[in-house]
């Protein structure tokens, strides 16, 4: 995707001899875009763990990248094995729920293993750190075309246009390599020609939506009004709306969709709108092991101070107030369960399918 | 209610030979209790326009004592009742919307306008004024009394308490004279001794849940719990709430509600999950003209400032900043409507009723 008018990866090796990982500090957005260098497996970790870079795809893209560096540092070491499995666990403890995180970590440590030869480990390690970014942008890009044919069947059925889609949270480019998950769609549309009108909800308490969704919309030029959580029911109620698309964290086998919290709410009021639903996922998070979301899904509870504080810009400086009393108790749970019934499809790399068991295997049936 | 445990009211007269209306300026809390004294129309006018006191039932009892300060004023002019005409129409124009407002001043001028003596007009005016926050205070005690044993019967069916009540912005003692309407029945529940823990939806975008509901509840020792306004469904969902009690903006006589933005996907949620969705108004807020909530009210539509920028505290001084770039479009829309089918029932100064037709007449057969 484009930030002012150059085409940008969140992360990405500048050459193919480069030993430093180039990435999008996404904390400082959308009031500066900063370009941050990562020399180390150090840094990297630092990166991840305080959220220079956030969003599923783009945190395994990271550290698969991170593993490259990792490779390169152990061949400086007397153990390699043993540096190189350090390093694996400096970056797995980053974020321990990351599904991607643990899964590229693994995988380059797999890759790595099979060769024998030092320089051939550290050549494999970069290959497959980018086999991973790259894979994640062909993910994505084919949500995107298979999201594609929904808008134009509902621009089909309007007097006139905008397509009027409502996101919650960040699904967008900035959470994965390239392209997004819920914006990929949204971008293939516009990319399309389709006029497309996006409702962001600025998703308290992280406000995800309002500083990275929006800015993102901005930067490739879709037309976009960000709006309150509260504001979505009202507007479905008033036709506003003709389909919402979100992401997902965590999607089960048989449809049940976690994701930020608060999507259930939009869910209900599209549902009881009878707006479609659809919820857009690279096929990687599915979990093949729960059937129940509601029941299984472990639930994150963060800190408070995501909710007592929020940051800002006064006077072109970045600043952080605080919003209620010292005293106030707060909770801060960050996702909730979307259960399978009030989604009208999931929208992955191989093509849409019902929110089903038997809908994700009709595309998946090697899990069968 | 209570201020660091001194008993106030949100608007009153110190004594009966007091031409000085004394508020709680709300715009500084929680970080700040401000006592403001308002010696003229000009001052009171000020104060409801610029939200100094804001509520139904708040502004209605400010306006009333303001049309007493307006006959003080108007006994030293040389025409009275220019003088008066003038200052109820400054009162009139300072919250166009605001039902209660109206209602007080037609109410000051047609009991002023009942005697002659200059004198006596001054002292009706400061009855009336009397009168109209003294029967606010009744109505939500008796809202209080009517809506305990909603609560009582919960606690009843629990193996445990506390019974969990969400609420959404604030329809507290803050927004009436005294109690509250969503609150009474939480604060005579609190009284006669029942656990009651209260989920505080932040209210987004002026956070009133936060800034006010969550204030008040501290300084009445109620348990409380601030939530975004993202969680609600989640915590539903998990058995964590027991009832929802939210108030009222304007409610039609077939039972729609239409109430702060967002109140619409508790009561969706609410009802996805079983759990009873009350609405608590005095009947002064029933439109007896409107049948169907979501065609004929109209919602008003507020500042993109509301949104786009946010006031704390940093290092003990209150401040604003900007959450989004100055380029990014906002919708703000400040209410919703909560259709009749999804609300359990209301809590009136009459009884609980229905949200129907004929619910509402069982409790005000004048109206039929």
């Amino acid at each position: 995707m484009y930030v002012d008018g150059k085409a940008y990866r969140t992360v990405w090796l500048p050459n193919q001899i480069s030993e430093t990982i180039h990435i999008i500090d996404q904390r400082h957005l959308p009031f500066r875009f900063i370009e941050e260098e990562l020399k180390t497996v150090e840094d990297t970790a630092r990166a991840i763990k305080e959220m220079h870079v956030r969003g599923a795809g783009c945190i395994g893209a990271t550290a698969g990248f991170g593993m490259y560096l990792a490779a390169v540092e152990a061949s400086r070491s007397v153990d390699f094995e043993k540096a190189l499995r350090i390093s694996a666990n400096i970056l797995l403890k980053t974020r321990p729920t990351a599904v991607n995180l643990s899964w590229a970590i693994k995988r380059q440590l797999r890759d790595i293993n099979n060769v024998d030869d030092i320089r051939a480990k550290i050549e494999v390690a970069r290959l497959t750190g980018q086999a991973i970014a790259d894979e994640d942008v062909i993910a994505c890009k084919q949500i995107g075309q298979n999201g594609l044919p929904l808008i134009r069947n509902i621009l089909a059925k309007k007097a006139r246009g905008p397509v009027n889609i409502l996101t919650h949270c960040n699904a967008g480019w900035l959470a994965f390599v390239d392209h997004g998950s819920a914006t990929a769609p949204i971008y293939a549309a516009h990319d399309a020609g389709l006029p497309v009108h996006v409702w962001v909800d600025e998703t308290r308490p992280r406000n995800q939506g309002a500083r990275l969704t929006a800015w993102e919309l901005a930067q490739q030029g879709v037309p976009h009004t960000v709006i309150t959580d509260n504001a979505g029911g009202h507007l479905m109620q008033n036709g506003q709306v003709d389909m919402v698309i979100t992401g997902t964290d965590r999607t089960t086998h048989t449809g049940d969709v976690a994701n930020k919290i608060g999507t259930y709410l939009k869910a209900l009021a599209a549902k009881d709108n009878k707006i479609p639903f659809h919820v857009a996922l690279p096929s990687s998070t599915f979990d093949w092991n729960i059937r129940d979301g509601i029941e299984e899904i472990p639930i994150e509870e963060r800190t408070a101070i995501e909710v007592t504080h929020i940051s800002g810009e006064i006077n072109g400086e970045e600043c952080t107030v605080r919003l209620v009393p010292k005293e106030t108790k707060i909770a801060n749970h960050a996702f909730d369960v979307t259960p399978a019934r009030l989604v009208t499809g999931l929208i992955t790399e191989r093509g849409v399918c019902d929110a089903s068991e038997s809908g994700i295997l009709s595309l998946f049936p090697e899990k069968k």
